[in-house]
């Protein structure tokens, strides 16, 4: 069986650090998969996937210093040139971390530790609506 | 078809590097699938899964001195602050390396390299049992 | 269903950003998968795949400056006295990109965005014959 759904998610941009576990444990119980997985995918090419312990410092503030460090805001990108914006480290960050995550769903659930969470990061220099495919494929 | 397996693995901590290869073959090699893929995922949001030519100098010190650069171990993280705990770092490099990975299956066997190996990295500051899901879907 | 060609193709090494999304959009129109993913995975070591805005910029000069700051080419590597070769910044940038990526699937066609292209990154030394699986599953 295959499920998939399109979740919209505004964010903040900067680096904004989004808890979406809550819509893909949702989409997950809504599917009739017992044991299968939840693809999730970031359609758009300034924004990334992945897991993390889900707590302020984290979010706001430890995640947001290590992409500063691998692309910094303030540096100098080709690609700024080429289209007259600024966004050229979110472009940079958002290839780095991966636009896609896939779950495993063991018993109608979803594994993820206790402490772990799905979120999404939006590195792009203002506003923005997101869509993330959750395909859930299984049994 | 869809066969999920939780495997574990003691690790070390502090960027401990372990190749995960032979458990996970082993899992394909029981299940009757010959053409799909093994979902790797790491329960938990100081470790991460991805590939690498396991030798010691990756291993050991390489990979190692690439997180230090993006997420020092003596830095300051917000993270510690929220619990009084030591491993800020190994959240963040856990969330840049990501949870998840995804090898294909061909002929029952697993589509990497010669010189590929599947490795779990802890980042946690300590020893730990960790578990990985592996699910196997496909015909 | 499940479906998997081989991709090969050929690079030229040092960072190279190849866009390989008419290959896998071939290969997903040539299925009969319409509701599904296409599981990408490299194989080799010293190569990944990730997404990107595929434009002059970023894909010549902004990514590989990134991956310059998290493992410099000049840097010293304990791989290169285990092999006494020149490519251990290659290896280190693989395994922080990551080896695979899963793109849904949706009425027969890929969940990427406009600007959004599938991108294989060889870091290697010298020019190689990249293989891709492209593993299409779905109904």
């Amino acid at each position: 069986m295959v499920k998939t759904e399109m979740l919209t998610f505004k964010t903040k941009g900067n680096c904004d650090v989004v808890n979406i576990t809550d819509e893909v444990t949702r989409a997950v119980g809504e599917s009739a998969v017992t044991e299968g997985a939840a693809i999730l995918f970031n359609v758009g090419s300034t924004a990334g996937i992945t897991t993390t312990e889900y707590e302020p410092g984290l979010a706001q503030f430890d995640i947001r210093a290590a992409f500063e460090r691998i692309a910094p805001e303030a540096g100098q990108y080709e690609h700024e040139k080429t289209w007259e914006d600024d966004n050229g480290h979110s472009h940079v960050r958002a290839s780095l971390l991966g636009a896609s995550l896939t779950v495993p769903i063991v018993d109608g659930r979803l594994t993820l530790g206790t402490w772990q969470q799905i979120i999404l990061i939006d590195f792009d220099t203002r506003t923005r609506t997101r869509t993330v495919i959750c395909q859930i494929v299984g049994e």
